[in-house]
């Protein structure tokens, strides 16, 4: 067992210099969120299994990791019927079930527009690839109890705020809205059960072309569907479609009003946070079922990535309150978010070290230590080595940026004599 | 399903409010204890099976939550010969062992003196009762390869400004060595082997007195154990002692250079954090099996909780590395100290909300609030509704202090008509 231990397979330990990026970008999150009126909130990593599988978290629920009945014997064993029956918690796949539970929960001790901030891990069994881990942070906000389209513009417009604090440029809200799909589809004839199923052939429009998503929707839908009209839609669409309605409305066989619902609220946030930030996509689709209406992928051209998504999933929180409530969600891709971040952006307090001997003080050390300290400055003590420079050196990747050296002597705070570290050494 | 669901049994959602006020108070204890010199680290949730279950976990290995494997199917259940097959992973039970296992995994990335911060959640599945949960916040800070008492006194010394800028007082620190405790149950003639058990019934003096412990030790020790030197010491030891080496020499029949060498330490912290803030306790054992020198209680006798507690345990994070390595580390117990904390203290940025009706035109509000928010305002949106006062108290909940109306005009930020909450409302 020893040496050979290390974290789970797809999880990760994180050093010191990784978790302190990790928290600021996640304290800056935060905090702007909570200026643009978002209330953080927090629910337990495990779930019954009963909310998580409850089918609103469609493909994810598979890849939940699943806990073991406590209290179970080996004989138990025997008169299991499904494996189901040895689970009765789970740890949670995303954040989005467990706000609709919570919301359930909490119904009458929450505001009747409720904006919720969640930034939490969720774990699920992937197979581990570059990138892809099995435990990872989220960071959602939500604003269930607003049927109107305000909803969209405060979730853009805190999210744009919180990229810029964090220093990101070049990203780009891709907007559009499932009801301007359904009107592509259903002017393509495909019948209402089989739009989700179109819908995922369309996702991959970016990885096989127009050709590919043609010869899969022939196959599979070739009987009803007409690939004409898919196909001039895929045309129209591969244009630069304007954030106008009249333009949208063609681009999508659509009727004027849905899209001037679009631009409505999409053409508001350009103006707010910059034209260039907000762009009409029409062959956005987003993978899950439950979106009804806005659909939002926050993306980095230059990055290649998409840093995010949301959009409106008005049939989900009621689910589990018997009742219908509108909902609208954005989710900050935090695992990539936390590669286009500048990590030497956080003022971390300046890093002093003060290098003793055995035959310093300690009492004094300490003393000093702590008026150090009490000056706003971090403090590391390190027992001097004869190597200076493999010292030196570690102090520096601890964030240390000077040091004072004692021995039998420890003099006042005012009267030290700091070595700059990253200079002559020795 | 709908209206029943609730969080898993034994843990808890967290409503904005008190997660705003647990999230200030982790805030205040990273940032001191990282001014400190600790580093913060993180380690997943998950550890393999076999790490959580290498001995060092004491009964809390038995409280851990289990992962199910997954791919299992039905029919391999006729194949199990252990519950254990079942599962390859569990939710960490503490963080001490994740904190073992990660030094050894990263032992060529750390300092040679490691002053590790980590604060995270931990799982026990325990019988849940008021004031224990099954999902619990822990706080452990440790100093890994220092063999000195300087560990001890930073430890203690931190934590202290740790509670003092949380402004929680009244605490002490009590001190004891399992040294000094080994001498006392050698004076007593009890085995090596017996050390632990003997320990265990001394732990439960508070709650069942001299006469109890000493009953107990007769029923299960009575052959080997010199009762009447156990209750020479109980005496002893149920006055106070001094936190000097004669003293503490004599009450615990131990060598004075053991009892020194706590006293170095111990009257160095009383001398930085004030006297009355470290009390040598003769009785004070703390459960776990591990420890091998010092051991600490943070204690609040006006609250009459044990706010929190660590020790040296020399031999344990050696166990993964497969050599011996000192440690020695302090956990604060959030979940009480939370408790403690007056909520009122944390300084968050003013609250406003403009309230707004349909009239209003959404991009100017919009506008309006970014520009509050950007003049270092939190600002929540909120429709009117026809009854103000139950409108203005879900806004105070929601912590605004002021408010301004809005209709048809968005005036500029600098004309609008606050309206503190809490005053004459309607």
């Amino acid at each position: 067992m020893a040496s050979k231990a290390g974290p789970p397979r797809g999880m990760r330990d994180f050093l010191p210099a990784e978790k302190r990026h990790r928290d600021a970008v996640l304290a800056t999150i935060s905090s702007r969120y909570q200026h643009h009126g978002f209330d953080p909130i927090d629910t337990p990593a495990l779930e019954d299994h009963n909310t998580l599988h409850s089918g609103l978290g469609g493909d994810n629920e598979k890849l939940s990791f699943q806990v073991l009945r406590r209290g179970l014997g080996l004989s138990d064993l025997e008169h299991v019927g499904s494996l189901d029956e040895l689970t009765d918690l789970g740890l949670r796949f995303d954040l989005t079930v467990p706000l609709a539970r919570y919301v359930a929960t909490h119904r009458s001790e929450l505001p009747s527009v409720f904006r919720a901030l969640h930034i939490a891990p969720v774990w699920r069994a992937e197979r581990p690839q570059k990138g892809r881990y099995r435990q990872f942070v989220q960071c959602d906000i939500d604003i269930v109890g607003d049927a109107s389209s305000l909803a969209e513009r405060e979730l853009l417009i805190a999210s744009a705020d919180a990229l810029d604090a964090l220093g990101v440029s070049g990203y780009r809200f891709r907007v559009n809205d499932r009801r301007l799909l359904t009107a592509v589809l259903e002017s393509a004839g495909v019948a209402g059960d089989q739009h989700l199923s179109v819908l995922i052939t369309l996702d991959k429009l970016d990885k096989i072309g127009i050709d590919g998503v043609l010869e899969e929707l022939g196959t599979r839908h070739g009987e009803t569907l007409d690939l004409d009209a898919m196909r001039g839609f895929l045309e129209r669409a591969s244009q630069q479609v304007a954030l106008d309605a009249p333009s949208i409305a063609r681009a999508m066989a659509a009727p004027e009003d849905l899209a001037a619902e679009l631009v409505g609220w999409a053409g508001d946030v350009a103006q707010l946070i910059g034209p260039e930030k907000v762009v009409f996509d029409p062959t956005l689709v987003r993978g899950m079922g439950y979106y009804t209406g806005s659909i939002i992928e926050l993306f980095h051209p230059e990055m290649g990535v998409s840093l995010g998504g949301g959009g409106r999933y008005d049939g989900m929180v009621g689910r589990f309150l018997g009742e219908d409530v509108p909902a609208c969600g954005f989710s900050l891709g935090f695992e990539r978010l936390i590669d286009v971040v500048d990590q030497t952006r956080h003022t971390t307090s300046p890093g002093r070290s003060l290098v003793y001997t055995d035959q310093t003080p300690l009492r004094e050390l300490l003393r000093l230590k702590a008026e150090l300290i009490a000056a706003g400055y971090s403090v590391v003590l390190a027992e001097s080595k004869k190597n200076k420079k493999a010292l030196f050196s570690e102090l520096e990747t601890l964030g240390v940026t000077q040091v004072a050296q004692l021995d039998t002597e420890v003099p006042p705070a005012d009267q030290l004599n700091w070595r700059e570290l990253g200079e002559s050494q020795g």
